[in-house]
This record gives structure tokens, sequence and C-alpha cells, in this order.
């Protein structure tokens, strides 16, 4: 269960929420409040919400944690039947309020905000572009371009301000490529868009009459909202007055015949109790652990899970092996962005901070240490060494996912390839650096056995380099010249 | 003096600083914080600096006051040797963190940040024109258009940084009409203009090899900066490292006949140790009080002022007419921003939390109060009865300008004409509503006799109706669609 | 694994910890801190620590949690070689600060700081007592009692500054009734008792040459130091420049045939990679689990904890009845203090906002469900109704603990006896009432059985209502007339 | 005017307010917020309200402004209709919440709060009797030890509350020496006190059916209370349900030859429209500055004030010498608490952060310049020095008040004997050292003259060294082994 920041592995996902129902009900804030609490794991960094009353847009978007931010006083302020919002968790350079999302922006189409989860490959090209022609930049995130795009789009376009929206939003996004699951609110309506390959999840739920977009079916679950099925890889959901209506985003554009879900939803980012893809993510996680028992089995007396992340997978190595599953770690529940490393400390307290072992159950014991994946083998060597300073005998560590030897382009903010250990190391050099008794990790064709389904429907270049989607060679930002401190 | 807010009369005002020392001082931002600290009367609401170590900008904006929001911490992050602040006090609607300025944005010329006191009276229509050709908008605030304009202003521009600054400024500026005493800050140059009327301040100082602009000279005395000379209306001044340049902003366009320095920043707003136009606030202030003595003799026992504003004019009325000045007013100086009026309380406290009437001083006597200007007459009414309440026998209000009878599109955020109390009633009918004995206006020549200065310097349209730049009937903002809560 | 507050069970518990390393570290105030992190889960409401440099006392006391309110710059003001900390979970009416600890006062004695957990049964009457007397109290706490008995003991004491400590700390000591495991800090001296029964734990530790005392051992364990032993039931410890010396609280009583150790720490309060009352929590826990399946087997598809304090005991069902583990609730690490429930909200979120239940898990399963204890039972039912309605077929509720009818007097924050469930009703009304299949709970005998351990070193009062320590029939709080909002 | 910190001459002020409304009002606490920021020139670092309801004691205390801490919310909470405030200037060392006043304990009698104004010469000695029969302290204020002897005090005393309260507070003040204007606030009464030299200053107000007391008139006129008389020095008043009765603090005990009212509060301390023992502060410094100009008389062309405090007593010199009154030096309004000075500043602000000389008024001027006091020497050096760089051509000091040669020990944070220039200095050495061409002070006669009282009624000792109640040699803090950062 990644639903957590143990060690800080994966940073740049963010989450989406929203929900129309205009003339129903006066909570849609409160709601995306609550769906946003329950999308946190995606992203602790900043959040936003965006809602409309028919006619004006108000927003709230601030650094920290949901509960935090929306205090009883500032949901009271974002009134109205419709939201969105947004949390995210950006890297160091740009966490400023300035790149929190929703993004509002007015324009000739009016007032609209965007919450995008994703990555856009071209984006620094499209910036470059949309500069020389006269387009000012106020953030570093890759969502203005989106809005700048709409803003251009406009032409002789339709008179009713739904139909220039979703004429907008799809000359926009004919231009971008890359990942993005995306909301688009305007005062008359919700639209939400996924990439033709789907990198992101996204699925509608339904709220008594109201409709409801998010990143994660965790969100429908905490309102009540029942699940009704994802956005489908390259769908545009339009929701107004008149309900919700699906149409392909790019009309007459064949469907690509491999898709690109992020495979790595499933191992690490989705919350467990999420339908993700259509499969519920804790029995996926539960088959990765089976499958890794079968590829990798030894003799041993106990399975550990890293907490969170590596518990079904381990619960799921346990069953097929018949090792008994254990408790072996415990983590705390306090660490937060907040906590000081006192200064002067002798030492430097980091994984310790927030896992401990348990001597009496490891002590003298073979341990098999179930986690989801090693990225630069640092935090795996500092785990395996805290097992076995507190008495185990073994430890074999079983990683529920094959080596992440590429970086990702499309919304996971990995290390450079350098930094992956996997990238310049085999899997016996990688164990001997995490000083493990054995290592195993699981094959490409396991993942898929253990996901039921086919490569067909996924991404998975983090472990093959088989990128989906073209990137310009060049990712240096540009741009260096504006950097923002706070607002 | 005008430089508090004993009653918020008028509230749009704004500051700017800047300074380029790059080379020469790591302080800028350093400086640029005092600065601001000598300007803070001039905008209490929000406050920000962006600064420049020659390569990238460094921003922090925050609602608040100048010596809260920057923290030792903050400007430490404000890095490099040269940088750009400033202070405002925006209307009720708009006063949120996005609108707070200096407004720091990437473009095709890279970055660039802008400071802006004054108002466009174009800026609407400007805005409909950008945003129908593919602008988007993330503030309310008249700046962005500027900074649009310079985004689309470029073409095939000089190579050299500094120069493409000085033609997009140019570019940018030739399109607006209005009020503007603005700076740029880019990575390479410091540039200020003031509008070819001149009607908001901007003076040039000196300290040691650096250069500073300011838009008044107590934010050079606090500095200890040498005040040099006004930027003339319609002049363009350029730092970089060569030093300080001037060049008229618009080549080869003939200075309008008659300039439009806004003649109420003498009557209130400067701080009285300034010196505003080559001249000194305080003994203009005082020369309109001498004025309005000779206008408008009245047997009295007391000259009175209402504080700060009122002081240096009751002095020079005191003088004139050989009345004792005395203190029968006094400010509390704890009124804050977030005082608190108890909700249930019985009654309003209104301007008895600013000011208190000294009974033993005006009690039996014939006192002459004399204040800056009446708006509403609301403010006016409770004074004089407060006066009246601690035993004044007499109360004859004195006011040191004329009438004001017009609403100003340049900067000054008055209310509607409807609201003004001199645009519909006589001065017979003012004094009855304030309850004075008698009630002096000073008169637009007594007004330009105290000055010592021709009108033909200056904009007087809030008392004359003759607005010297035209602007549109409609002045109705759209974008309603648009709110922003918070950020 | 109780170290959070899924639901708030009990809530008034508290941690200390203290070092002395003077002459060796400085870093008194950050081990503190660490410590106080690691016994986080024993209260999360308030936190304080008090250091000493030998000379003077430097105190800091503030309401959130410890990561919050101690910053680098709080931490550098902590200065010295020793120091004390305190986190509290304090029952809503006395949430103020002022009753956060340490207490730090000045008296007779010098100045002394005290950090308590554990609850006097007869502080109300000693209260009455002292203030008779002439004795002022400024919290609600029970410890500034004791602070008034060390003042009150002064006489012809010795004149060694640790030595009158010591016999302070022995005469106030003598007059309570009731649980403590309390430190006591002077510039000269760190003391730590531990009432006679023992009901609250307190351990030793030792950090290279410096001596730590703790109320659990994953605080030595973060701070790397190494778990000496436990402080025993009646004993006082003594720390100071000569080393870490023992004697009897007491001197002269004989030990209570019966002691009083909290059997609920273990199933409930302590984290799990603690090592209480000299065994280790997991092991305990994973013991009740086999104890649980063998009193009350049923046959099921699953074995479901309540995270995270259900965990261990889950796993040992699991593993004695054979039937399969699964992890089929899933917990939010993102609810605190501060989650504002949204006003109109047309649902009570309660247990759905840190609790979600995983249908395709649970769907169609006959499902044991592991928690710790029952309450008021409102929650076990919320949480029954959310694994039926996630699809299970057969909801069997097992508690690893015997019915909780009792209130606990000595530092667990219980409901009254009328609000306990189990003190009203019997297992086939309780198991009615929540809506499970079946319910079965843990034997005293069994419980002791798995604990490996005899009855005749612990309390179990909760369960028995066998009360070790008298108290008073009237437990109301006098004192309603001084109420603190806030400081 | 010295209700302003312009330089922080004197510090250890505190303001006190009461309001019985019991019955008729559910708004003390609003009345005592508003009276509270009317006296918030007697401190300005903390504040602190306790209500009563009647039966319960609700109390709010914070380090900060009025405006600031009494948040609607807070204020809320404070229900009742009775209440008790303080502000509060301290020192430095001291300046924790710890110490903010109301002070609000239980004892014996119940729950009562104490709100003081004053300094007690004995109190070290009272403290250390206290605890060495058995008393803590948890604060380093005088207040705790006003509050201990009245828990001493109890005994078979009256059984009606009030009564007992009076008892109390009897007992409690005979015991102490030294300064105090005191409220006591308990769920039946309101108590006032003043000692029986009456140095500090407290007055009776009516509002409506409500009594007052307060500080200052200042804050009666806020609220609209009428000014009804002073409290006499050695008079107690009780207010409850009954109205208000007056006692004797002391019955029996002649009352002193000479009183000791504060005549620096007349001079500097009280807020100019406050009648202050029975006279017009304003007035009062008026006379003070026209018996300047007839002892000290000097050629000149200006008189200026240093603002603000300077103002009433410049206008009489102004109208007495027949020389023209000018504001010669402006005061910035936003110099707070938080103003940081940038650390690698090239100078000190210091002065400049709080006045500007205006050039135009000053150049080529012979000036006088008249303030109250002059303490260390160095600010008023500061301050010549400003005046003549504004091209002034002589610079004439002249003070409202005698040389301040002695230090205060009734309540004004004065610094040691060795630290007052005119201690150890002669009138024409303290000229020289702040560099003015002429400095003159008022001589006592002068001043009592001006005052037009009679010294019989007056403390004068930091003029004169005659120090109208003893204190002990030693005054060092003992306690320095208690030291509260925070709270």
């Amino acid at each position: 269960m990644a639903y957590d920041a143990v060690y800080d592995k994966f940073k740049d996902e963010c989450g989406v929420f929203g929900i129309w129902s205009l003339g129903q009900s006066e909570e849609a804030a409160n709601f995306t409040y609550l769906g946003l609490h329950a999308l946190q794991h995606r992203g602790q960094e900043a959040a936003g919400i965006v809602s409309t009353d028919g006619s004006t847009l108000h927003a709230h978007r601030e650094m920290g944690h949901v509960a935090d931010i929306f205090t009883a006083d500032v949901l009271n302020r974002l009134k109205g039947g419709a939201a969105i919002g947004h949390v995210r968790y950006s890297t160091a350079g740009a966490s400023h309020v300035r790149n929190a999302q929703p993004l509002a922006v007015q324009y000739a189409g009016g007032a609209v905000a965007v919450a995008h989860n994703g990555n856009l490959v071209n984006a620094e090209a499209l910036r470059a572009e949309l500069e020389e022609s006269g387009s000012i930049f106020q953030t570093t995130s890759d969502t203005e371009v989106v809005v700048h795009l709409m803003a251009r789009a406009r032409s002789a376009g339709p008179s009713d301000p739904v139909q220039r929206l979703i004429a907008e939003v799809r000359a926009a996004l004919a231009r971008v490529s890359g990942a993005y699951s995306i909301l688009f609110l305007s005062p008359q309506g919700l639209v939400g868009a996924r990439d033709p390959l789907g990198f992101r999840p996204l699925v509608v739920g339904k709220l008594k009459g109201s409709w409801v977009l998010a990143s994660e079916t965790t969100a429908l679950d905490l309102i009540e909202a029942e699940y009704v099925r994802e956005v489908e890889p390259g769908e545009l959901v339009i929701i107004d007055g008149t309900g919700l209506r699906s149409e392909p985003l790019f009309p007459g554009q064949p469907a690509p015949e491999r898709k690109g879900r992020c495979v790595f939803e499933h191992i690490y980012f989705a919350r467990p109790d999420s339908v993700l893809f259509g499969k519920s993510v804790y029995s996926v996680r539960h088959s990765l652990g089976r499958e890794l028992a079968e590829l990798h089995p030894v003799p041993a007396d106990l399975v550990v899970p890293v907490p969170d992340s590596g518990v079904p997978a381990a619960i799921g190595y346990a069953e097929r092996s018949g090792i008994p599953f254990a408790t072996g770690l415990v983590r705390s529940h306090y660490v937060g962005r907040t906590f000081i490393e006192p200064q002067q400390s002798i030492r430097h307290f980091g994984v310790k901070l927030k896992l401990n072992a348990l001597k009496d159950v490891l002590r003298g014991k073979r341990v098999v240490v179930v986690d989801d994946s090693v990225v630069r083998g640092t935090t795996s060597r500092k785990i395996v060494k805290m097992i076995r300073d507190a008495g185990a005998s073994e430890v074999h560590l079983r990683i529920s996912s094959p080596p992440t030897a590429w970086p990702c382009y499309y919304g996971m903010d990995t290390p450079t390839r350098q930094e992956l250990i996997a990238a310049t190391h085999g899997v016996d050099e990688i164990a001997k650096y995490v000083t493990a008794d054995s290592l195993g990790y699981l094959t490409l064709d396991g993942l898929y056995r253990a996901l039921g389904d086919s490569r067909q429907g996924y991404c998975d270049a983090c472990f093959s380099g088989e990128y989906l989607v073209k990137f310009p060679e060049q990712r240096e930002r540009r741009g260096a010249g504006l950097r923002v401190v706070g607002a």
C-alpha cells in the first residue's frame, strides 16, 4: 500500500476531483474537500479547490495538507454547486503556491479552472512557441500551457459556452503530447478528459443525481458515491445541466493499438482500496506477491512487508510460499513535512524516524522482506541493515515489480537514469549493495501474469524503456530566469 | 498628513521602490524592504519584492504589512544586487495575494517583474482585445495588461536584452492610457517610466554608487540615499551595469502642454516629509492652511487639526489667523486591519476607535477644525459631533482643498460620483449635513496660489471634473466570472 | 497496534522521556524531541520539554504535535545537557496549554520540572486539603498536587540539593495514591519514580555515557540507546553527575503482593515494537490472537484486522486457525486533529474518514474481523456495517481482550460505566447491537495464558472491576469555577 | 503625548480594565476588549481577559497586540456579564505568556483572577517567605505573590463569598509594599483597590447600569461610559449584584500625609485625552510647555515637538514664547514589534525608522525641540543630529520635566541609575553630549506650578530621589533557576 511517503521514492504525482451538482446542492466544495482528503496520498504538498455558482469561479489554493488548508471559513467562501480540486506533490524546486492547482484564469472564453494529473512531454517546446507569439507565463507548471492553447484556440467557435469550452479543450489537447487526466470547470460545465493512451487514471461516479470525476475510486467511497466506470483513454466527458455525456476526445482519430495505463499505479501509487483500470489494487498486489513467491522461493521463517506499501504483496508471498506473514517493521504515523532533524545531531536519523524493527519478531529468523521497488538502493540498504541489526539471521529481499531502470516522463517524479541503481547494476550487484542475502525481482511476464491482463493495455517504460509517447531529447527547463520564492 | 488611515477615505494608492546595485552590494532586498517601510502609507494591504542576482528573479508577495511579511528568512532568500518592491492598498473585492505586486512573469524576453503605481483607463478594452487574440489573465490588476503587451511586442527586436526590454516597454506603454509610474526589473536591467502627464510621482536617488527609484523621497531619506531629481513626466530611465541614462519615453512625440501631476498627492496622499513634484509637502500643506485662513476667517478660540493629515494646514491656519493651535483630537496608534468590532455590540464604534476628543481643551471653545477633504460627509459629521459633545460651543469646519465632486480614474480609489457629497450638495447643505456652524473650502485658485505653481502642471479632476486623459464610458469590470478567494 | 487514534477510544494517556548528559553533550533537548516523537502515539494533543544547563531550567510547552511544536529555533533555546519531556492526550475539557507538561515551578527547593504519566485517585482530596491550607492552583492537572506536596515537604531536610529533591519527592509521593510513572528534573539531577504497583511503564536506557528514562523502549530505539531494564514498581532512580543509582521509593515499606502493571498497555496502548514489562508487545498481541482462535473458532474465508491496532492479533488468529490473513480495511494516514467535517454535510463521516473497506477482498467472503476492544459499541457497529456493505457474506467479530466493563482510574480515559456497552449488555446482546454474525471475546484466563504471565503482576480492573488502589467515591471535579480558554 | 513607543524609553507599565454587568449584559468581554484597546499605549506586549458568567471564570491571555489576540472566536468563548482585562509591556527577560495577566487561579476561596498595575517593592522577600512555607511559583511576576497571600489568608473568614474575597484582598495587600492599582474578579464580585499612596491611576465609570474600573478615562470614553471619579488612594471598591460600594482599604489606618501619585504619568505615560488624578493630561502638558518657555527662553524661529509625546508641551512653549509651532519631525505609524532590521545592513537604522526630519521646514532655522524627558541621552543625541542634518542652524533642546536622575521602583521600567545620564552628568555636560546648542529642563517647582497642585500629592522620586515607600537594598531577582521559554 503505497498511499504514504514512508521513504519519498516518487513525489510528483497528483490527484484530481470534480463534482457537478449545480441546482441540486450547495455542497460542491465540501464534497471536493472530502474527495481530496481521500486522494491526499497522491500529493501532500499543496491543494486547491475552485468552485462555481454558475456565474463566478471561487478559488483557494495553498501549500500544505488538505485538512489544514480548508478551514470552515475557507469552505464557506467556496460557494456553489460545482467544483474541482487538486492535490499535488511537486518537486522541491517548484514547490510554491504559484504552481498549486487548479489553475484559474480569465480568457476570451470567460473564466475557466483546470486541474491536471500527468506530465506533458512537449510542454517546453509549446511554451517556447507560445512565448514567441506573445504569451506570458506566471507559473512553471505544464498546465499553464494547456490554458494558453485553449485561449489561442478561439476563433469562429460555437456560441454555446459549453460547446465552445469543448472545442477549446479539444484544440488545446490536440497540441500536447504526454499524460493527462484533466478536469476543466467553467460556470457552465465540467469537462474531463484522458489522453488517448490513458496513462493516469480517471473514474466516473454518481452521487444521487450528481456526477463526480476522480483520480481513484477511494474518493467515491468516502462520499458514498457509486462507482460507474473509468473515463476511457481518449474519452471526453461533459457534465452540465443536461447530465453527463461522452464523446471521443479526438473524433475520427483511430484509437492507438497499445494503451499506456501506468502499471506503476497498481504497484505503488494508488490506494489499495481503489479499483484502478477496472481491477482491485489490493488484489493485484496480492497476486504480485504470489507470483514473486513462484519466481523467487527461498527457505525462510517469516515474510515481512515494508509497510504500508509492501503489505498486500507480502501477504500474497506468504500465502503462496506457506511461510508465516509477520509485522516485523512498524512505521510511525507522525512523520510529516515539518519534522526537523536536530542540526547538531550526531547521526542522520533518516529511515529510523519512519520505521522501527521488532527485535522479538525478527531475532534469529530467516526473513523474506517484501517491498514494491528499489530506486537508488540507499533506503533498501538501510532497511536490510535495520532488520539484520534486529537479529535476523538471513534477509532475503523480494521486490514486487521488475527492476526500475528507466525514468518516467509521464507524471511520476523519478530520479535520472544515472541515479537508478537498476540502470547501471545487475541484480547480484544490487543484492550486494543492499547487503541482502538474496534479491529477487518480478519479471515483466510475471507482472502481467499477476495483473491478469495483456501488456498491450499498459505503459511499463520505467521497467522496459519502451516509451509510448515520444519526447524531445532536451528536457532541461528553460526559464531558469524566473524563480518564485513563496508567492 | 495623510500617511495614515484614520478614516479610510482613499484606499487604492500604491508605492514603488527599486534599486540597482548589482556587483556592488548583495543588499538590494534589504534596501527595498526599508524603502517599502517608508512608503507603507501608500498601501498597507499587501507588499512584495522581486530581486535578481543577474540571472534569476526571486519573488515574494504576501498580504499584510511590510514588517510582518519580510522576515529575516524571506529577505535572505531574496538574493541579489537589484530589486523592485511594491506596497498596495487595494479595494476589498480584489484584495487577494494574486493581485499583489510586483508581478513576475516569464515570456519570450526572459523573465521580468513589474511594479506599478497608477491606473489605466483603457485596461478593460485592452484586456478584451488581448483575450480575443488568445491571452489568459490570472489577476484582475491592470498591470497584467502591460506585461501582455510587452510579450506581444516581440518581433524582430534588438538582440541586446536591455535594448529589447526598453523596446518592449515602449511598445506596451504606447498602447495604454492613464496614470503610471512603473518599474520593470529583468536580470539585466532596471527600467522606470512615468506617463507623459506624470500623474503619479517617481523620484531618482543615489546611494553611494547605486541608483534608486522611489515613489517618494521619504524612502530615500530612510536609506540615506541622496535625492537627485524627479523622473520627468514622459521620461524613461534605464539603469544597468553602465549606470543610469535617460530617454524620452516616446521619442519624437511632443510633450503635452498641460501636465497631470496629482494635486491630491500634495493635499493628502504623500508623507509630509517628502519632496513631491519638487516641492515640500509639509510646506505646501502649511500654505494651504494659510490660504484657507485668508478665504474663510472666523472668530474662534482654537484651531484643531483632524490628525494626522490636517496638522500642517491647521498650523498654517492658526498662524495666519492668529488663533491658537491646539491638539483637540487624539488618535490611537493601534488601529489595524485586524480590529474586530464586537458583533453583538450595542453601537458602531467607527471613528471613535481612531479618534478621541479632549474635553478639557474643547470645552466652551469656538473651534476651527481643519481637515483635508470631505468625501461622503459621514466621517466629518461624526467628527463635528465628537467635538461638540466634548463641549465646544461652535464648530467651524475648514477644508484645505476644494470640494471633491468627481471620481478619480488615475489611481485614487474614490467612491462613485453619486456617493460624493459635494457632487450633489452645495456648501451650505454640506455644512448642515455635517452639523458644522460654518464650512469653508479652498478654491481652485487658492489651491494653486498656495501651491505656488501653475495649474498647467497638475490634474485636479477630482475638484474640476476636467479629466486630462479620456476614458471609456463603461467602466464596469468584465470578468466577473473569475473571482479568487485567497490564492 | 494501538499507536494511532483510528477511532479515539482512549485518550488520556501520556508519555514521558528524560535524559541526563550534563557535561557530556549539549543535545539533551534534541534527544528528548526525538524521544517524544517516538512516544507521540501516547499523546498527540500537547507536548513540552524542559531542559537544564545545570543552573537554569528552560521550558517550552505548546498544544499540537511534537514535530510542529519543536522548531529549530525552539530547540536552540532549550539549552543544556539534561532534559525531560512529555506528550499528552488530554480530555477535551482541559485541553489548554496551561495543563501541558512538564510543569515547571519555583519553590523553596529551587526550580523543578515534573512530567507525569498516570492518574492519582486522591488528587481531589489532596487539592482540597492543600487549598484549605493556602495553596493556589493554576492548572487542573493532578501533577500540580505533587509539586505542592513537594514544596510543603520542606523542613529540616538535607543540604545537598539532590538529596533534598529525593526527600521531597518521597514525601510528596507518600501522600498520593494511584498511578504514576513520573520524572523530576532540577538543575542538579534527574529523578524517576514508579508507583509501588507499577501501573504505567517506565524504562531505563543508556546512550553512550548518558542515562535515559522513557515510557517505552521505542524511544530508546530511535535515539539508538541501549535498553537496560524496567524501572521497577516502587523504585526510585536518581541520575546526576555521579551516574545512576537505584533506591526503593519507600524504604522499609513491604512490596505489595500483587502488582498493577496495566494489561491494557499490552493490548492497545503501547507501540508493537516496544518491550513492555519485559515482553515484546507484538509477540503478546500475536499470542492474544492465537488464543482467541482457540477460544472462538469459526469457519471463515478471511481474517481481517482493524488497522493498525488489530494487526498482530489478526495475524495470530490467522496462523492458529489456518484461515488466510487479508487487509480488508485500509486506513487513511491523513486524519488529524484539524480535520473539519463540513457543517452542512448531509451525513456524518466518522469512521469513514479513517477506514475504507476493500470490496474486492471482502465480496462474498465469510470474514473474521479482529479488533482489540469494544468500548461503546458504536464504532464496532460501523465497522461491521462497512464490511458487510463491501459484500462480506458473514462478519464474525473477535476481540483480543475480555469485555471492557469497568472504567479505569489509573490513567486511561475511559467513558463512564454507563457508557461501556459490556457493563450493561451480555455478549449476545452486544453481537446483536454491532450486527455481527458472531462475537467472541478473550477470557481473563486466556489473556494471561497468552501473556505467559501470572495475573499477580497486572491490573485488569477494566475487565474485572478489581481495583487495586482504592479511590474516593465522589470523582466529580471541584473547581468548576475556573476554566481556562487558551492560556 | 506619550501613548506610543517612538523610542522605547519606559516599558514596564500596564493597564487594567474591569466591568461588572452580570445579569444586564453578556458583553463584558467585548467592552473589556474595547477598554484594553484604548489602554494599549500602557502595554503592547501581551494582553488578557478573564470573564465570568457568575459561576465559571473564562480566561484568555496571549503575547501580542489587543486587536490581534482577541478574535471574534476568542471573544465568543469569553462568556458572561463581568470581566477584567490587562495589557502589559514587560521587560525582555520575562516576556513570556506565562507572565501575562490577568492571573487566574483556584484556591480555597474558589476561583479568582487578578490584574495588577504597579510594582511591589517587597515581592522578593515575600516570595522567599512564601516559598519557605511551601508555596510554588509558576510565574516571575509580583502579582502571583498577592494571590498566594490571599490563599494563605483563609481561616475563620466570613461565609459570604464577596465578604471573604474582601477579607482576603485586605489581608494580602496588608502584607505588600509598593504600587498597586489592582482588580480582582470572582464569580461573585469585582473588587478594585489602590495602594494608600495611589501611585498608579484607577478610575470609576458608569455605563448605563453597569460599573466600570479602568486605568485611564480614555477607556471610558471609547465605550461611552460616564467618568464618575478616581478610586482614591487607599480605597477599596466592591462591585456586585447590589451595586458599587466603597470602603477604606485598611480601615482605621490613618491616611499618609503625602500621597504618591506618579507625576510622570502626567508627563509621559497617560494618553493626552485622559483625565488623570482629576486633571486633563493635555492641559497639564500644555502648561509644562508654557512654564518651560518661561524658564528657558531662547531666540528661535520654530518650536518643534518630538512626536507624539512632545506635542502639547511644544504648543504651550510656542504660545508662551511667540515662536511659531511647526511639525519638523514626522513619525512612521508602521513601526511595530516585528520590524526586522536587515542583518547585513551597513548601518543601524534606529530612530530613523521611527522619525524623519522635514528639511524644508528646518533648513536654516533656529529650532527649539521639545521632548518630555532624557533617559540615556542616546536618542536625544540622534534626534538633535537628525534636525541639524536637515539644515537647522541651531538646535535648542527643551525638556518638559526635571532631569531624570533616579530609577523608579513603583511600576515604571527605568534603566539603572548608572545608565541615567542625569544621574552622573550636569546639564551642560548633557547638552554637550546630545550636541544641542542649549538644553533646558523644567525645575521641580516649575513642574508643580504647571501642574497647579501641591507636591504633597505626588511621587517625583525619579527626579528627586525621595522614595516614598522603602524598599530592600538588594533587588536582585532570586529564582534565576527557573526560566521559561515560550509557555
